[in-house]
Formats: C-alpha cells, sequence, structure tokens
C-alpha cells in the first residue's frame, strides 16, 4: 500500500503530495529553515495570531497549484507530468531566500539582493543537489519557461503566492475581511494565446480580490504599529553594525556575524555565504536583540527592549508629509528627556512613508478573457469606475517617537 | 434559577434574548409566519444552500443590535433601558411586512406598497395587542425618534439590517466574499453630534463593507439565473391574474386568492386584508405553481414548471440595451416554435435591466469620525479614489428566452 | 473550452460534477423534487439554520465519493471509470424515495415501504429513461455488486451518506459538536479483502465520529421539542384520515390526497402512484396544515395550528417509562381543560419511547486495517472501554401534552 | 471617548479588555514573554499551523472567563465586580511559569517545581509590584478563596482553561475534531451549593467535550513524531549538562547557563533564578540546538540535527510494552551502525510510556445539575455507559530509533 504524505493545514483541511521529489525537496534543510521564518514579520506583536510560517505558507502555495493544474486540464489545457512537476517544485522553492522576519528585513544582509535572486541561489545549489532536476522549475521561476502561462502561474498579479498568502494571513490574523475565495478564482482560470487569464463572469471576484488585497495592506501589512516594529528592527541591525565598526563588542551568533560584519552585495555573495544564510532565522535576530536589552549602548538596548518587551513607540500618521518644525519639536523634546545628541535621535525619532499600489498595468494586468474570445485587462472589463482608482499609488507618512513612561 | 431564551445560530453561535416582551414579539403568529418566507427570494436555484429565512435574520438583527448598544454604552454613551426595548423590537419587526419570497416580489400584491408599509401595519396590530408597549420602537422604525442615531441603527447605510443581511445570505449561498467583519464594523461605531458614525480607523473597513455589498449584488442578488427566476414568478402572478379576470379556473390557496382577485392599493387596504397577507407565504405561491404545472393555459403551465422543476431560461447579459432587431429574431423563432401570439410572447420573451448603486450619499451617507472632532463622508475620508466610483448607478442589460429543448 | 458544472456549497466550497449522466440525473424532475424536501424534518422550529434539503445533502454526498475514488486509487485500488460513475450515481440517488420531511413521516404514505425501498422505485424508472445505464448503480445500491467495498461506500456504517449528513447538518444547525472530518476519515480508507475498512492509525478518528453521531442524536435528531412536533406531523396525518373515512371534508393538494384516501401498501403500489409520490413534497403538507388551523374538527385544527405557529407542547424526558397514573394525571387535566374525550385525548397526550445505537457489529461494524495484516472491529481495536457501550442500545422515554395557555 | 483595548483573535473574534489592571498586567514584561513560548510545544514539527502560544491562549481564557461571567450573572449568581477582577487576573495570570515548549520541558530546569508553582512565584512577584491587588487573584489560583465555584472557574475539569487550550489547539492544528462548543458549555454553566456544574441538558455536551479531549490527546498531544520530537528536547538538555559537568565547552545563552549548570530544586529556588526564568523562552533552546548542530559531541550534535533540520527518528507504538530482546536487537544494530557505547545509545534508542485518563472522579469530577434538585457527577448522569470507560487510564508504549538514512 503506497503511503501518502500529508500536511495538516486548517485552512485548505488535508494537503496530500504525491510527487516524490517535491516531497524530498521538502525535507531538505534548506526548505525546513523555513520553519523558522514569520510569514508575516513582526505583525504578531499586533495579531497575536499571526506566528504562521514561510514554510507553511509555500505548502499552501503548492496545494493551489495543483488546483489550478486540475482546473486548466479540465478545461482541455495540456499540461505533461514533466511539466506538472515543475510548476509545483517552482512555487514550492519561489520564498527559499527569505531571511528573518520576510519582508521586514529584506536588503538588510545582503545589499541589492531580493529574496528572489536568493531564493534562485538556493535553486542553483539544490539542483546540484537533485541532479539537475530542478532545471525546468527555475526556468519557469525565472519566467524563461516557453509558455508564458505557467510562468504567470509563479508569478504574476494573480499567482498561487498571492492567493495562498492573502488568505493564510487573513487566516491567522484574524483579519476576515483579507480572506478570499481562492477556489472560486482558480476555477475560473483559464489560457487565451498562451497567457493565463480569467473568465468574463470572474470580474467581480477579481475586484473583489484587489480590494482584498489593498485591505490587506492597510490594515494589516502597513498597520502602523507593526509598521514601527519592523522600522525598529532594521534600526537595530543598523546600529549593531555601527557598533561593530566602532570595536564595541556586541554578542550575537556566528552566522548572523557573518551579515553583520561583513557588507555583502550580490556581487561579493560567495557560495561560503549561502551556507551561512542557510542558517540565519528569526531566532538569530531575537537572540540578539534579548542579549541586547542590557547592552551598554543606550540606543541599542533601548530599541531592543522595545521589541522584546513589546514598549513599542507612538506612531502618527497622516496623508501628507511631516511638516520639517512638527518633527524637529519632537526631536527637541526626547532629545532633552533621553539627554541624546542629533545622530543618536534618529534612532528614536523618524518619519518616513509607506504606499501601495493595489493593481498595476504593467508589466502586464490581470486579463479577462471575453465570451466573444477577446481578451482584456481587468480595469477595462470592469463596469466598476473604481478599479481604476486602484491603478493609483497610495502613500501615507507616519511619524514615529517614544511613547510616556517608555 | 431563571431560564435563557437561546437561538442557536451557525453565524454567531448562541444568540441569548433576554427581554421578555421581546421574546412575547417572537412568538406571535406574525413573527412565526417569516419561518416560512425565503431570506433571499429564489436564490436557492442558483445556490443550493440559501434556504434560510427572514425569521433567522431578524434574530440575528437583534443580536447584532445587542452588540452595537454595548459597544455604544462602553464609548459612554447613554442608552436608557427603554430605548435599548425599543431598539432590539424595531429591528425585530422591521421586516415583519414582507411578502412570499421577500423582495422577488414586492409591490404584486398590494400595489404601490412596499415591505416596510406592510411592516408598520403589523406593528401597529401587534401595538394594539401589546398595551401600546411598541410606541417607541415604532418612532424609531419611522425615523421620527428624537436621537437620530438610534433611528439610523435601524435604517442607514451601515444599519445592523444590512449587517446582518450580507453576512448571513454570504454564509448560507457559499460566497465568501461577501462576508464581513460585522463586529469589527460595531466595534468601530460611535456617536457625533447625534449621528451614527466609524471611528477614522475604520475607514478600510467600510471600504471593505461597500464593495463586499457591491460583489453580493452582481455575483447573487443580481445573478442572472436568479433574475430569470425571480422574473417568471412576477410573469406567473400576472397570467394568473389575466386568466382569473377572463374567467378562467386558476386552483389556489384562498389567501392568494385574496390578493389575485382584489387589486389592492395603499388605500384600499383594509384591516381584514391584514389578516390574510399574516397568512401568505412562499408555500402559496409554490402550491400554486404545483399545481398550475399541468393547467390547461400553456403560458401559465410552462412558466410554473420551469420553477418547479427548474428549466431555466436562457439569460444573456450586456451593458448596453439589448436592440430591438436582436430581440425581434428571437422573438420569431421562439413564437414559431411555440405556436403563440404576440402577447403571449411577451411571458416567455423579455428583456429589462437591473441596476446597483453601492453606496449613496444621499439623503446621509456613511459618516467617519476623524480624530480631530470633524465628521465626513466615506467618500471624502477614503483615500481611494474609487469609493467616488461606488457612488454612480451601474445598470445591466438581460434577454431571457427558453432554452433549447425546454 | 469546456465548461464545468459547479455547486457551490458553503461546507466544501465548490463542487464540480464532471460526469454527463450525472448531470443528466441532477436536472430530471424526480431529483429537482429533492430541493422542496427538508433534510432535517421540523427540525428546523428547533434549529432555525436547519433549512437545508435533501437536493444539496446529495450533491454534498457525490463530493465525497469523488474523494473517496481519489484516495483508493492513490493507494493503487482499481477501479474502473463505469465503476466511478456507478458510485457516483448510487449515491447520487439513494435518498431519491424521501418523502415530505424525510424521515418524520416515513412509513406513513406507502404501509410498509421504507424510503429505500421507494428510491429503488425511482431508479427503475430512470433505468429505462435513461437506456439502462443506471444498472450497475442500482446493483451497488442493492448491495448487489460483485466488489463489496462498492456497496459499503454506498451503504456501511462509515458511507459517504453518513459522513455527509451528520457534517452538514451539524454545519446548519449550529450544532459544532457534530462536525467531524470527513476529509481525514476518508483519506485513511483502505481496502482489505474487498471489505472497506480504515487504517489503523484513524482509530481515533473513527471513535470521534461514533461519538459525534451520538452527540447528534441526542442532542439534534431526537430533541425534545423536534420530537414533539414531528409527532404531531404524524396525529396530524392520522386524524385528516380518520375524518375522511368519516366522510368530513378535508381541503389538500390532489397529491395528497392519493395517499390519504388511499391505504397503499408494498403490494398495492403502482405505477400511477410512483407519479403521483413524484410530485409529494413538504408544500402539500404544510398547504395542508396552513388550510386546516381553522377546520371545523378541534383535534385538527389544535395540531395544525401547534406547527404553523409553533405553539409547542410541553415535553418531559426521561430514563424510565412513564407510570400510568402520571399519565391518566394529565390526561384528566387536560380532558377537562378541553372538554375532549378519550380518543380525542390520545392526540394531545401521549407517551412513546426513542432510541439510538451509535454503532453496530451487526451484520458489519467498522473495520480497522492493523499494520501486521489482521482487519479487526473497531471495537476490538479501540484501547477505550467506552466503544463497547456505544454498542448498547440507550431509550428515552417522553410525555408531550399542551402547555399551559396554549 | 473611552478607548478600547482590543485583541484580534481568529477563534472569537474581538477580545476586549475593558478592566485597567488586566491591560496593565497584559503589558508587563513576565506576561510578554509568553509570546514566545509555543503553546504546543514541538507539535508544529507535525502539526504545521500549531505556533499559536501561550499569550494568546492566555488572553482567550480571559475572554471566556468573562462570557462565564456575564452567564452566571443571568442566572443570578452573586459576582462582585472585585470577584470578576479576580476571576480575570487568576486565568491571565495561570500561565506565567512555563517554560520554554511549555509542558516539554516542565520540571526539566528547576527540579520537582511544576509550571503552577512557578506561576505563583510570577504572581508573587507582581503582586508587590502592583500594590498588593493581586492578593484575591492569587487566592482563586490556590484554590483558597472561600467561593470554591470560583476557584473551579480556575482550574478544574471543566475549566476556562481547557474550554481555550482544546477549541485553540484545535484550530490551529487543524484538527477538526478536537473543536469544541464552548459557548454552549459556558451557556449552561450554573452554580449549586457553592460548586460549579452543568445543567442537566448538558449532559451530551460534557460527553463530547471529554471525548474531545481524549481524542486530542491521542491524536495530536500524545502524536508519535511530536513525542519522538520532545523526547529528544529532554534528552538534548540531559547531555548538555553531562557535557557541562565533564567541562566541555556547550554554548548557550547566559540565561539558559543558569538553568544547565545549577542544579535548581524548588528550595534552592532564589529570586534572582525568577528573573533569569523571566527571560528564558524558546529561542534559547532553539539557538542552542542550532549553535550544537556542529559540536564535536556526536550525540549532542546528532540530536540537535534531527530537531533543527527534522530529521526525525522511528516510532513505533504499542499496547504492551516492548520486549527486552526486541529492544535489545535494536540496540545492536544502532550501536553498531554509529560506532557509539552502551549510554550513549539511551540517546538515540528508547522506549517509554505515554498515558492518558480523559476524565477523572478524583477529587472532584464534572457536576451535573439535575432539574430535580440533586447534584450528580457525569459519570452517573450519563445514559452512556462508556463513559465510566473514560475514568481509566489508557497507557502506550513507544520505541524510537533513528531512521535509515538519518
Amino acid at each position: 500500500m503506497k503511503k501518502l504524505k500529508l500536511f495538516n493545514d486548517p485552512i485548505y483541511g488535508f494537503i496530500t503530495v504525491k510527487n516524490p521529489l517535491v516531497f524530498q525537496v521538502i525535507e531538505h534543510p534548506y526548505f525546513q529553515r523555513l520553519r523558522r521564518i514569520s510569514q508575516m514579520g513582526l505583525s504578531y506583536l499586533v495579531y497575536p495570531g499571526a506566528h504562521h510560517t514561510r514554510f507553511h505558507h509555500v505548502i499552501g502555495c503548492t496545494f493551489l497549484m495543483q488546483k489550478a493544474i486540475e482546473t486548466l486540464r479540465l478545461k482541455e489545457v495540456d499540461i505533461s507530468p514533466e511539466e506538472e512537476e515543475a510548476l509545483l517544485l517552482a512555487i514550492l522553492m519561489h520564498d527559499l531566500g527569505h531571511g528573518p522576519f520576510s519582508h521586514a528585513l529584506e536588503g538588510c544582509f545582503v545589499q541589492s539582493m531580493g529574496h528572489e535572486e536568493l531564493s534562485l541561489k538556493f535553486m542553483e545549489s539544490l539542483n546540484e543537489q537533485f541532479d539537475k532536476r530542478l532545471e525546468m522549475a527555475m526556468a519557469m521561476f525565472k519566467g524563461e519557461y516557453p509558455r508564458q502561462f505557467m510562468n504567470q502561474l509563479i508569478s504574476s498579479q494573480l499567482d498561487m503566492d498571492r492567493l495562498d498568502y492573502l488568505k493564510r494571513d487573513s487566516f491567522y490574523s484574524g483579519v476576515a475581511e483579507g480572506n478570499l475565495n481562492a477556489e472560486r478564482l482558480i476555477s475560473m482560470l483559464c489560457v487565451r494565446n498562451d497567457q493565463l487569464a480569467i473568465e468574463e463572469k470572474g470580474i467581480y471576484s477579481v475586484e473583489k480580490f484587489i480590494m482584498a488585497r489593498r485591505f490587506m495592506y492597510w490594515q494589516v501589512y502597513l498597520h502602523k504599529t507593526g509598521l514601527a516594529a519592523e522600522n525598529i528592527l532594521v534600526k537595530i541591525v543598523k546600529r549593531s553594525r555601527e557598533l561593530i565598526r566602532a570595536g564595541k563588542e556586541v554578542p550575537m551568533t556566528p552566522v548572523l556575524g557573518v551579515f553583520m560584519k561583513n557588507e555583502l552585495t550580490s556581487e561579493s555573495f560567495e557560495e561560503k555565504y549561502l551556507e551561512a544564510y542557510a542558517k540565519l532565522d528569526d531566532t538569530d535576530l531575537i537572540h540578539g536583540m534579548k542579549a541586547w536589552c542590557n547592552h551598554e549602548d543606550f540606543i541599542l538596548s533601548y530599541l531592543s527592549r522595545s521589541i522584546v518587551n513589546r514598549r513599542l513607540p507612538k506612531v502618527v500618521m497622516s496623508d501628507k508629509p511631516f511638516k520639517r518644525d512638527e518633527i524637529d519639536h519632537i526631536r527637541k523634546k526626547i532629545g532633552t528627556r533621553f539627554g541624546i545628541d542629533k545622530t543618536e535621535l534618529d534612532y528614536l525619532v523618524y518619519s518616513g512613508e509607506v504606499s501601495n499600489l493595489a493593481y498595476k498595468t504593467e508589466p502586464t494586468g490581470i486579463r479577462i478573457a471575453l465570451k466573444k474570445g477577446e481578451t482584456i485587462d481587468i480595469k477595462d472589463a470592469s463596469a466598476y469606475a473604481g478599479i481604476d482608482g486602484l491603478n493609483q499609488k497610495t502613500t501615507r507618512y507616519f511619524l514615529c517617537y517614544p511613547k510616556k513612561g517608555t
């Protein structure tokens, strides 16, 4: 009797992994590391249920990919067994390159190298270990496979990644509004001229999907408290580096040390750094912050305690940039209160902006396959004027500074 | 030990009714009739789970009203026990006037009299039976209570009615996209200058609510197949009346007869008709249609069979009105096929339009209470340009005619 | 592009029907009738959400059957396309014979003929209409197909019927405790010596399933108020028949008349009666009860009003039979109150018993496939002594009589 | 406008904290530490969704406690505002003493001191910090408050702790079978002779609750793979201590060092250790294991890699103890394979037992308040013989050893 590999998922029920190579990749230490990478960075400081991991997200993506393959085949789209395997592998490995706290520290460890570039490094290494059997998956991941719609299932504005993360993040954070009907969207997938598209009757579902995404950005991903926490994380990394450069002792795990002591870029990124990166996860940072709560440097210890004990700053949001004198006023007050100088003040009082573009028509938007045969952009298909508005970037500004008594 | 009156609700869990007068109204036959009125008309022909009733919806509304009262009191809005009772009673009774299949046949039985006017008739009768204890509730229902925000909890663009029906209809139809977070919206309710408002941080939730409503309209309430079914229902009523006027025998229940044989208007609507209406429900119509499946009149029997055996017509939807010659072409084909004349053809081939306005600023929109003290319309509060687009009516056109082989 | 037939299900999401013959059977009027048969009889008088229908249940069963087939095939059980179709058809049609309010009136219309025998009559008729293509399905339904495990998927103590109805009834009634993990149970199905079995690791799930079933029986199916309502239904049918025999006029629909005026048995059940039965549903009974609320016969009108206006009797439950003098005392009081004689009293004061056997080892229980190769009964596999207790019938007694003021 | 403190919970929706002292305790670093303690130990290696924390569980408990207080007050049980506050505080703080991975390492850091004793230490410290305002809560936690039923809401076989953890663990692990209807159980709570009891009609719910608990134990808490992982954790701690005693260098965080280098008992547990314990969480252990993956001691590095890379051993379960020669045979094979001696073998090949008692009548069971006035144990109230079986301990045996190729 053949044994099924099952993963329990509160969202989709059981996820069955039938393909042996897919299962072998899941068992690889590179992949198991994702169990220690928080899917939503520090959002759990705002949404206490949001402790799910990249690992679980990626397993969920393969489930949706399997469903998409089934649907397209029922609609007589030809997908070979090799292509099926490659699609599953590509979506499975697409997040391998994420570092501690996912997006929160993106670009902090290896300059100008996003998580996708790092994912590719891991894939190259795995490809060697698995006898070059990942090449088709890598082509799809890079968008270079000849059949466009397959590349789009991996990465586009309606890919299996987005469908899973919106649904999963909504579920675990308890923000019901972000829930979307992945099944309905998948059931309406089709292929037109080698492009992934949605059947005409799915227009409302696509609108709804875009709005859910918009909602999740402002309510969850860019929630002001989470934003503040993640800014602090970046500042902690920055301060540590400064102290190290200044010759101070800053205790940390050896793998974190590799990335804090060296200024790596995509050019200088060698094999050995990949092996270090493969060991780096959330716990290296938490270990650091816990250790630094009593560090002699006031800034480092203050910021570390903010996270460890959840003493987060006051955050003011605005539709307009904050005025210079408004900020200066606060800087002065805080400077006096803590007796710190101008450069140090930048660690405690800071402003910035966040923006979100719910939907982009460029390079390719979401296509609607009209019954009459044409394929048009959702922006043009929707009777609803507002969808166009979503194609405009919304920017909001924030200002953070220590709360009274913290 | 005091006994609690509980209703099991798959959506909210347990609904506890603590107020004895509220419970007595629930037990009244006028109210029990709502158990036989489908909340979503004939939508169950499209969404097989949508068999829930007006009864359940209204019980759900009282649950949300109780939550809203609790929230407002925590925010130090003063609500007296009498006002609490009146709010619960008003929302409880607001749908008493619905007839068979809820909105589907609205206005068909008593001309120019909507379900709200009929609800008021029932309330007046109950008020007599309950020693004039429903007067404050009636004032709120009519929007005449001096405290505006209470009237708005009963009826406005963000009232407890809408919160429950969107959530409930979404739940039972299995259209997850319409699900909304009623709890979050209620937790952000507040009162400003005696007007119901939503705290500033609720802007995204309100946007989301409006989009969910829009989605439910196009995907569910105005679903083309459900639309066709409900149009047939109206035509069946019309045809029966014609046949009766022509002296033909059309078997039906006595209470349905009252409304089919008399042409009632809001002027001629007397006490005795209210008693008949109090006995009219979905089953009178289903009984009729089942009986008429073999009626000698071809039109009546054809239409009745369409519903009873679910042989629904072909429905074409369009953003533009159908052209005269397009319709004529189909009329001709169907006329030949069934051997029927022009007036009869109107029963089998028909076009029409449906429209939906997801959000109205008039007479009063949804107010956002800014932190700075001002209260502005969601349309102006939202950074998102599209919300304005929702303030424009969308109209779609449909054309129905018998499918091949039916 | 091939079109998929989809049913929206709040429980399973989308149900896709791929097989054309299965879809044709669903479209047949015999099958559409199930839309008008309440899955849980009058339980909606207790659980206001429980308005789901036999139609939806049966569609759900086919979904689970499809899953079971997929699982078994993954475990290398050979199932041919013909067998797959037959399995889907058999489970689809297994409830065709249900009459008004499902089990509540079972055996009231055609003596000694259960709904299964009637289902078979419908299948025979459909088999003729569909060119004898249902024969394999019928063999499975009758338990006569050579491959035992297939018959068991249709009917056994762990068949797809039970898995769906427990889950569905739990969902719609809002009684979360009855919810079971159908997916997990199905994922552990296997075949041993041509018998359906559950893998050893599924022991706890099977225990849990049996307990959920037990819970649903006592909390929902045999809920005392629902029990009283269904007893009244039976008494209404009985009283109508008596009045008809006594020559009184009792208005009712013609199809209901067929079954009230004739005393049909499985011997006298002819073709023409099947056609009448194919038109009989809940609304015929509701129509009757509404009409009889003002019938001149006090008993018939009293009982009809009990249901229509939900004026249900007092119900006392006990673990022991009620004593004769206890009952007599109440009969006397009620007799005096309503001024009715002894035979009529039987309609208003009555006792009875209900019993439930959560699990039966006979004729075949639920088999556990041990890793070592043996297959044993769950009763013997379970380390938990209590499972044996479930193999004993529990009986409870009830006594009903009019409440004060009703 | 008063500001509400809200926590988003995917299970209960919004949890509102109204009491300021309760909120202050939540903000204390002792309490924030619970955000870094996995509620279910290493179960997430089996159920990838089970990453929820003690923090979230305890917030959930206060929600249920608030519901229980409301229900009892509706039933005219007198609960003063001071008692309400104390009940909320007591349940909030009851898990403060949990260490890394909750139960998995219970007793490993401070000998013979369970998490409850440690919770009390934390409460004593907080009581000082909060001006002795926690004394009533502490009395309840210790079971010494004069009103018994209050102590029982904190700790008994049907306390708010159990209701939350079963529901929450079931939710996050995706094991739907463990889901219970906490609301229904709470709605049936009552007080008889100062004892917490369940109304008679709740018998089936209590049975169901006990079975759900039993299910969760065997399916989740004692899942063989999770069991193996947690045994490894204990062995890692043991091995580290051995190496330290032998003078080897074992890198670890200073707080972990406190507990690894000292053999603390409840007698030697001083103030300073509490402060160290207040900084100890899951990440200290994970940090250790990651560091030790390449430790020169083969046993320590092998075991650490088992967890970090999820290379878990083979686990065989049995109803009977494993025979000596069966174990010896495996020991020999593994000894040869890894070239290790007898004492080291104990780290890689080991057997043990787990047992679970789903329900205990001693010291006090779950009481059912009969309508007639008596209060009896659920064991006697249940018509179902099996409940008695649950009162017997079930023991299972396991044997673990390295899988091939690991």
